[in-house]
């Protein structure tokens, strides 16, 4: 078989689209955020991306159907804008090989789209519990620079130290020196031990702030605020029974 | 080398054939349902699938004859119904690409064969002994529920939690999205410990009668049985310890 | 690269041949025994093997002339007989893809100097110091087995019972069912636990004896008295360490 | 993708130039002479090699731009002498075939181009702080060794014992074998423990004085006292504290 498989299922005229990928990773960030706004902005099936780079498995609905692990781009046509393509999936391609594969056949499906920009969505792991999650940027071009900087991206030196590993960054790297194709990675802060809405939210917000759009951005508040709300709980847990064992520190 | 050679010995003309699929995998119940039924049914050999997915390695005969490892297909025509093919083998495919290759090549194969159906038998692990080991199924498409309801296959939610890893999985999810192939999933319950032909032999009985079959099952009965001894031997002997380790309690 | 290249030295014309391989394996029996027939029946190179299968390494000799890794491929003319064909080598193929691949190229050159018989040379482990070394046999079909049995090749039932894993059992494997090529493995029974020149004497002698030839054995009846003499040594040492320890005992 | 895209930036006429590869590897020596060399010799970009041999990865620099991990080529056009190319590099190929297949790519430019000799540079670990480190060498032949050996280089019996793995061995391996092409490895002694311009230097000054070069070394001697500094302060350290602990010995 082909290594990686397209099954296009849609043939819109799009309109210089902009791309957006968020597959898994670091917090979960570029996937909840992908997923976030194909959902929001009812965006429909474009294509499936089945490939050997993925696990060999399959997932069962409620209903007892089975589903072949895949990657998913759903596009929207917007009026008076650019098109959106956005790409979201179940994993990463698995190996070094695949990673680079799958990033350069959506590569080539983009090219010939004429998509004329590429965000990828990601996470930035601080290790611990951020309270107010900044989103750093790296572009392919320092004159994309700047309309990053006015809509709240930061670019602190140095971060991330080990650069970008994965789909988010080999899309830019790729799309750069093989396709001459522009592109930003957006990284939310995480602390990365959980699937972070909270992180997520953030990068949503200034994708549809750089795009133009406007998306509720209601639905993740709640669930960043549920996860607060945990997060706190199992703080003060500890607290409470560090408290505990000081009080009772006389005893010991 | 082609990574995978199949080599075909028979030619016979087959009727929209059922294939099934049972490969080594959890409990081993896939392979101890599909080679009795190539036994009770005295099927013919078909092809045999060789490949570099597969250990390189070849296992000795009682006589000193080398048997490359290997997949094989056996076929057998069935006066007023569908043909059978089913699918055994020594091993699945090594690698995630080796699980994607061997499962396409197989469909392949299916598809130029007429095949209507897939059947792919397996073992759901449920990490304890099993008393009465139900059937869980997967399919293709909803309209192959009912049917398999009704042979006493069950759904439920939630299970297999992680889907269906492997060949069992892969050949229904290729099956599906890139053939265009009805499939369903048998999967035998099982503590998943030994190779265990107690869940095998549902595995066979539900099939046979979804396929229309008659088929003896007992002597996958017989070794049930054994089976069920040594293991009710051992609880015994472990239980006979814990009350021995109870009864001396006043000397511990 | 292509990824395997034989680099082919020699055009001799050779009457249906015998293919010998020696590669490293359990207690280097088979490269021993290989070894020494190409030293001592004086052997021309006919063609070097280099692949990307093959660890990425050169070794450098005593000049400080590098030498890429390498299988290599000997000759010799032998008069009123079958010629002869031996392959050694560094290392075999590191990966499973590997192990397919380069069997499969050495068996297409074999084919293509209608080569009339295959014999792969590797040792069998016992895990335990041998005295008197069997030479374990395993064919590719039955009428090969009496020819070995009068040269004193043993078949015991069940032995080795995972089979042969590598090149010794893929050679033989691909050559019966892709390439319809006769061939038999001769496993020289050793401890496993260092090379053992021992168990490769009787592989070489029972060999010769098959090709009708005549090899003197002296040098590896010498090394054999070497290590002989080298783990008695190490086994007195033991026991006289047991011994003292036992005389010691009173003062433990 | 092709496994390796090769982007040449530049069309110069170069008179059968050296190629001097020096990727990371023991002690980063090989990369630091050579990144020392394109400096110094203020090198042009002749092409990037990009591949999926390489870890999917994108370093950002100060500005926030993205990088892809690449090799990099460079030339110098040198009047009167051979011409100049320095492959430099992130990283060595990652897997045994990205070994074969990188070295493979470079010498088949390296033919294009009318290559006439290869210098490898790389490190050769000593396991201890070396005071005068060596520049031990390897070559594809013989008739190579006088020049070598009148320029410092040195050729001990049975150095390196494993032989050289990797890019610095395959190079010269392929060359030799497939390409036909000479070639010499400078390995410069080092501890191994951390990125050492002290070999490095060792090796400049040898590699130059083969090419008939003038480079000035003195900002690697800066960089090799500060590093001497630095361990000769922590060996300070160390004998500082096993003094104290001897001095305070009898307060044990």
């Amino acid at each position: 078989m082909e290594k990686i498989v397209i099954n296009q299922y849609k043939r819109p005229r799009l309109t210089s689209p902009v791309l957006v990928g968020g597959l898994p990773g670091i917090g979960n960030i570029g996937k909840i955020a992908a997923e976030y706004l194909v959902e929001k902005l009812k965006m429909e099936k474009f294509a499936d991306v089945f490939s050997q780079y993925l696990p060999p498995q399959v997932f069962i609905d409620d209903a007892g159907v089975v589903r072949l692990v895949r990657n998913t781009i759903y596009y929207k046509k917007i009026a008076g804008k650019s098109d959106l393509l956005i790409l979201v999936g179940d994993f990463q391609g698995t190996t070094q090989e695949g990673q680079y594969e799958m990033s350069y056949h959506i590569l080539e499906l983009a090219r010939k789209l004429n998509v004329s920009m590429i965000y990828t969505l990601g996470g930035y792991s601080t290790g611990k519990i951020v309270d107010t999650p900044r989103v750093l940027g790296a572009v392919t071009s320092e004159n994309l620079l700047k309309s990053l900087q006015d809509s709240g991206v930061v670019f602190p030196k140095g971060e991330p130290g080990g650069g970008i590993v994965g789909s988010a960054g080999v899309m830019l790297g790729l799309g750069k020196e093989l396709f001459d194709l522009p592109g930003a990675c957006l990284m939310g802060e995480t602390s990365g031990y959980f699937a972070d809405p909270k992180g997520a939210k953030e990068v949503v917000r200034i994708l549809v702030s750089l795009l133009g759009l406007k998306v509720d951005l209601s639905d993740l508040e709640e669930r960043s605020r549920q996860i607060e709300q945990i997060t706190e709980k199992m703080q003060e847990d500890v607290q409470g029974k560090t408290q505990q064992k000081e009080d009772l520190g006389y005893f010991g």
